[in-house]
């Protein structure tokens, strides 16, 4: 099977594309249609505020340490990494000589698409053309007003977007965002209550004292800290929250009576740690109680699973969290999922819920595990969450896609998120839809579905925005600007 | 490489079959094969008395659990679902419209070469199509005779089937089929011993009645226990028994002194529950027996593990099992099979033995060890089963043979089963012999094997059909009937 | 998407090359590049006394428990396998009969890349070529001078190879071998601890004795036994060691005080076994102190994870360990890294280490670990090996590189290893360089990363030889001779 088709240029306008019906998929389907990305770490102050940056480097460097990482391991020293008084463009440098590295990684893509939606530069960032893309860039980030936060979210049709919030949070900038009525974005908090669980935290005292401030609840016992994260809830809805959010290592699954729970929590409240089973007594209880308030208030909960984190002793020491040093765990997880949701099951008070995780060898148990919580007239009730991080690359999203299609059903599946920290990571969305265009398109090509161009690309349309509308529900309705 | 070749037509006569040689290979070898569908549910007294079903909305939405799962996720209620009661065609019309979302499914697939062989139907099932299709299936139901069970059977050039049986059962219409000598395939049992090998069950000391009962033996000990499921099994041997089968979750692997198994056995009779070790050296020791017993009568042990089963609680109590609440187990289960096959291997006693895994990350350790256990003369002893259940599709179909083929030998592979309770999954072995064939055509058109017809073809038959009945070795003797 | 490209012969000078780039790649770029052998099992001495074989038979199976396997699998008699006394040409004729099974399997184009490499034999084998087969590479043994050891040597262009030695070795073939400087490959010992590390094996006291006297040291605790290996690094290190390597089912991560380790260590010393928390205990402990003085003496660590060995007890009463009875494990083995080399962190002391597993679930764990670690001004510091022995195949290798590639950095990947007994399985480093260029001229010809060859023929470069001599670096400088 001598391959003897033309080669495609660098990542043109059919990029990832290999078939007539995956390009008509896409360039007439999915590529003009809003974004909902239902999950981010974008900053609603910034996004206030209309922020512009004036430096490519802070921009792509300053955060992220997907970059962070690859930059360590192509050899360059810590100073040229996260070292705070660095010339930028030195910085720039070392990870133009780092993405040299990186073809077949995700990152690689994601900086050149990055560069062509943003920046119209269409050659590759090397050592060699790192100064005059470096250049060009910032001149650009200067004098072009679509680069700012509002321009951003207006080039690429962002209809809503979802931070990541704290339940202590006032979410200031969210209220006024909501307000002022002027973002072209609608942008909503998401109830992210990690804190309140990890009761193995030091600061999980101090943490329990910020909530009762929040909630104007004083939290005591068990009963007041559900109180006091239900008034919480409400506010965030009341924001337009359509989900929260929930990161663990695996499902608690330690059933425990609610006189129990009340006592570890009060036990620790006066200082004293649980031991591991009675800490995650008290997270199964807990996860409980949100599970059915999300259920009740039609709440989407988001649980990311599998990840181990702080892998570097000496790198938290000098860095903190959040720095790099995170990977995918890789322990069994279906019968705690199992435990957990078949005792919601009882009551009745299973919310919506994406399984996220960061070990695609979850997609099987997770996968087929979902089908034994669907249903009750909710389309999708369960959904395998997007690839996630680690996995959110080329290869890994289109496994994640066919193992949804083999046990689930594609087509109601809410699609792409950015999980990211930066605006310049909108064409994550694109390059989502590409895959799944292409996947798509291959099937048809292929004769294993029909070649029915309305349906797929209604198909197409619902994966890329509408169904992500459906299952979240539509953010709160937005004051019409003269912009829009 | 743009893709510029010829898009090819709805699931047509070259289905999956990507190249020349992939179309050979079928067409001329694969296709006309015999079936030996070792391992089923199908009902012997349904096959016995040659029914005939009225209504597809009862044949595939009666007891078709996969289909269940799929319309639940896609938002129906269980009254559609499970109900009683209700106007078939609503059902089917529900099935119709979750058809229109399992593109990428093995279900959409299986639903439409069902439509095409069966019923001669060539359009794809939607809720437009749904009234034209339910009417022309239910009218072809009615009049056309091959339709009929043994219709079926003949149709599809059922060799034999192997049922799935408890040992308690008298087997009454085996022993029909076989003495009448008219129905066109040879029906033969499976013995499947789980209810005596869970001890955990409620119901465990009625079973050991039901059991005594069945043997004429008073079962009173685990020596006494062992002679009665020696009895069964000569019983079903008689009735032309190939292979037995065991739904297992992890391979039991604690190892007891017969004196302390007889005492917890004799505790269990006696209404005491065993402890999880306690449970667990029980089957660890039955196992063992029971494995012996195979392989001094030649009898191949099925072993089906990593099934996690009724996950919801709530179903469970409405629905009961096998209603499509079961997942993929993702436990480690290497170390456990190595030390029960490692301690068969001291007394030379392992059967001919299939692993199937219903999670793919499980064929790597078990692709492996089968390895550990071959030999003695028999060709391929350890079988890495056919892709099963929810790897049943055509991606995991591939896998398993790709991954087989790399770990040991494909040619020597058992092949395709539908283990469906419906006379409708024949086309699977289609299926499968099609993603065979389009496999073993790529490699030789790639240059990756020789382009030796004669020998792929002979290849492509063994896999189909002749391997199977070398291995579990040809049922009994069928009567020569007019019609065959 | 029917498939009318011209079907490719049959492992022809472009096998596995299925694009333009692809053959470009490999045939500029890849195929005249030296080969680093950096991790076989090869003998020093059949090195250094430059032997010849003189019947394939013996080549083949003489200790390749590779093969091993599958001539069992195939159904032949242990006697046909591993029987002394048996005439070669029938192990021969049965071998011939199993490679017939072997469609898909590695070591179907290990054979036939052996037979046209070193034979010069392009027919596939099969019985009905055997015996000719047979003859003319037994005619070639006697007769072709490139067929002793330092032909091969030469014809391969192996410019060093590292072979596998424990502490206890005195090297008397790696030094002479350098002495003489006349081979035409450096061959290096690597440094395999296994035997200090398995507290557990009942003749470990006897090995501490072999032990003290290699060293000269005498063994009484902990702290002596660390010099004592410590002394052996450094003699090793003088005959051109660049690397060390550990065989684990997985990372011991128990840390306890020096003193308890002392303690157990000493225990052991007077025939106290150490209970299971104990003898991990004591590996976690040296396990440190040996990744400390690889650190400081830059040598590479190699963890050869998830073996699961000897799981047929019968046949390891007979033919004893490294027979064909190993298997992959499936056990977790992120958390059990992250604790060991987390603390290794803290003081600053994780040498280069290269991952490799036999289970490619672990692939996601161990590259996003490995990311954990990156850094200190190395490149590529921390690696994920090469597709390891069950591992070892096309779609094998593939997926490791795919998998590296979207968690790390291919360009720096130290790539291929035989890890073999035999000198005839160099060209496995072709089979590896042919996927390789396979993969990058995929990506190159979709579009994925630009055309420029120089670029990706420098990495290709780089990944077949060039970073295996930067990472482990150049061992000891060989002398010129006449030959070279």
């Amino acid at each position: 099977m001598e391959d003897k088709k033309a080669m495609k240029p660098f990542m043109d306008q059919d990029f990832l594309l290999e078939t007539k019906s995956a390009r008509t998929l896409f360039h007439k389907y999915a590529k003009n249609m809003p974004i909902f990305d239902y999950h981010c770490h974008l900053s609603a102050e910034e996004i206030a505020k209309d922020i512009s940056h004036t430096n490519i480097s802070d921009i792509w460097l300053g955060k992220d340490h997907y970059k962070w990482r690859q930059m360590r391991a192509a050899g360059f020293d810590e100073s040229l990494v996260t070292g705070n008084g660095q010339d930028p463009y030195q910085k720039f440098l070392a990870w133009a000589e780092t993405v040299e590295m990186l073809i077949g990684n995700p990152l690689y893509h994601f900086t050149h698409l990055e560069l062509q939606r943003y920046f119209g530069i269409y050659e590759p960032l090397s050592r060699k053309t790192a100064r005059r893309i470096y250049d060009r860039c910032n001149e650009l980030l200067l004098t072009d007003k679509s680069l700012s936060a509002w321009g951003i979210l207006r080039k690429f049709n962002i209809y809503a977007l979802g931070t990541t919030d704290d339940p202590a949070d006032d979410l200031h900038w969210h209220k006024k965002i909501k307000e002022d009525g002027l973002c072209p974005a609608k942008v909503i908090p998401t109830f992210r209550p990690d804190k309140a669980l990890d009761i193995e935290r030091p600061s999980f005292e101090e943490y329990m004292k910020k909530l009762s401030k929040a909630s104007g609840l004083e939290i005591k016992d068990i009963r007041s800290l559900e109180r006091a994260l239900s008034k919480r809830l409400d506010y965030f809805i009341s924001l337009g929250a359509k989900a929260s959010d929930h990161a663990l290592i695996r499902c608690p699954s330690t059933f425990k009576s609610e006189r129990e729970v009340d006592r570890i929590f009060k036990r620790r409240l006066s200082g004293h740690f649980p031991s591991k089973e009675e800490g995650d007594a008290y997270k199964t209880h807990l996860l409980s109680s949100l599970s059915r308030m999300y259920e009740e208030q039609n709440i989407v909960m988001q649980l990311h699973l599998a990840a181990i984190r702080d892998n570097n002793q000496r790198a938290f020491a000098s860095l903190g969290p959040d720095t790099g040093f995170d990977a995918s765990s890789d322990k069994p997880l279906a019968e705690d999922v199992s435990r957990f949701f078949s005792r919601l099951s009882e009551t009745d008070s299973i919310p919506k819920t994406i399984f996220y995780t960061l070990n695609p060898k979850d997609y099987y148990p997770l996968g087929t595990l979902m089908g034994c919580y669907q249903g009750g007239g909710t389309r999708a009730k369960m959904q395998l969450g997007s690839a996630w991080w680690f996995c959110d690359h080329r290869d890994g999203m289109e496994e994640q896609m066919r193992v949804l299609a083999a046990l689930g059903q594609l087509p109601l599946f809410v699609g792409m998120l950015t999980d990211s920290r930066s605006l310049l990571s909108f064409p994550r969305h694109e390059y989502f839809r590409r895959i799944l265009c292409n996947l798509i398109g291959r099937w048809c090509e292929n004769g294993e579905i029909p070649n029915d161009e309305e349906r797929l690309g209604s198909i197409v349309k619902d994966i890329s925005f509408e169904n992500a509308i459906r299952y979240f529900g539509d953010p709160y309705q937005r004051q019409k600007t003269s912009d829009t």
